[in-house]
């Protein structure tokens, strides 16, 4: 299973630390973690992953994979700057936001329209989005989510 | 001048009719209409500006110039399915955004991370947006908008 | 009719003056001409173009349309790099090589996979690109060869 | 360390039989194996590291995980189709192609552009290609290369 955390690369206090539960609990559940491979909650996310023996997925937007932040086991470099945010999205079995703003959104937005279970804590509320009241619930959530069938939906 | 209209592929007659009206103003103040190039608001902002003696552009998410409606005179074929939004949010001086759901959504996000201009009719109200009452207030909104400075925002 | 033209964005004059008769004589033949919008070959044959009242596209790999050669009405910004080079060949009815080097052949290897009609003057001599002698023989080739059915190619 | 390993995802025995020893190798020496994800050379390559306890991964042109070879751990799904060519190149430390034709080629041509060492057995004969006469050779070579300095490369 491949759960993805999105959220800014810059955040506060609180959300680090719920990004980094988050990655603790999908290392815990030996679920792969995939995000964006920078700083902010995608680095306390991949963090929390590897301190418990998950591994990690950064979908890098630039030209090099030592862009990524340290928690990263395998870096894709993509070179397609913020294009790559719906390589994220459709690499998810779920994706659980954490925060966030533009970005984050149009990953948001794109799960949503593609059909991948989106979790939120503390994030943009939106018909669809999966709220859960902290990281715990955020996972458990994500995998009862994904149990569900998976259908693809093309652009038309 | 480039402007984007981006909506649904399918709408309704209210929306239809303000594509229409949208894409004529386009039209009349000579600049070029940037979409998606497939049905719904797009075609109609484009049929608004071809009917006017405008010029169209139709950034295509699948394989074949064919996908375009009919009243594209240029399609642009990306074959990145939704993957291509991003590259209709690149390409405008200013976007106007007519109803729309996810994917709409998806532009209205990379639009305000890019910071282009953002206009928006009956769609998503998310802080950022420009508000429009109709579609000349639009295109006058947007042409005001687009005379500001533009930044590059680079993904970091 | 869309034409594409592809070469390095650095090149010698010979080069340069094949390119400029090339952008010519698409649009003495009223069709519009696509390349990758920067310097070199590119500039050239938009050059070649616009002083002969042609319509010219240029899909950017950056992030900015003040990115494009002055010769470019139609600036596409895809903020991909070169990952760019297939929505070049994949927007063309046939593509013209010019000189090049490896950019150029990525976009020649694409060309050939997706089946759209290659012509070659001074360029990589592969199996499949169709060799003109001079820059008239080049556009009657490329007008010759989109006559044909196209193809949709897939990725499987 | 990451070693890509491209070709058709259609292949003779020759070829699946270079592509497995190639993946065994990669494995043996504790690379992370990088290909397309799907058939052919792809499939052998996966599938002899799997064998050796390998790591692979599969950046994929469609919109499914459910497209990958069954020997692929973690699959990227881009829905790029071909366009994912260049994210498979820019995630490699060194890039081994066996066999292969135009989509191949369009991998060699990036990896050269781009810098990534690129070893060929039974491939395209371009210059800068570093040939292989097994696969034994073509992963100590690979492994030798990547020990030089990665650059940067943009498209100007």
């Amino acid at each position: 299973m491949k759960i993805g955390v999105i959220g800014a690369s810059h955040c506060n206090k609180k959300i680090a630390r719920i990004a980094y539960q988050v990655g603790k609990e999908i290392a815990r559940r030996k679920a792969i973690l995939i995000c964006g491979g920078l700083g902010g909650a995608m680095e306390e996310a991949a963090r929390g992953a590897k301190k418990n023996k998950g591994l990690t997925i950064g979908i890098l937007p630039g030209f090099s994979s030592s862009d990524a932040n340290p928690y990263i086991d395998i870096p894709i470099v993509t070179g397609m700057d913020h294009g790559r945010n719906i390589i994220v999205v459709r690499s998810c079995d779920a994706i659980i936001a954490i925060g966030g703003r533009e970005g984050t959104l149009s990953e948001i937005a794109f799960a949503l329209k593609l059909r991948v279970p989106l979790i939120g804590i503390e994030t943009w509320e939106i018909e669809g989005v999966i709220k859960a009241k902290d990281a715990k619930d955020a996972v458990r959530k994500a995998f009862r989510a994904l149990r569900k069938e998976k259908k693809i939906v093309r652009c038309t």
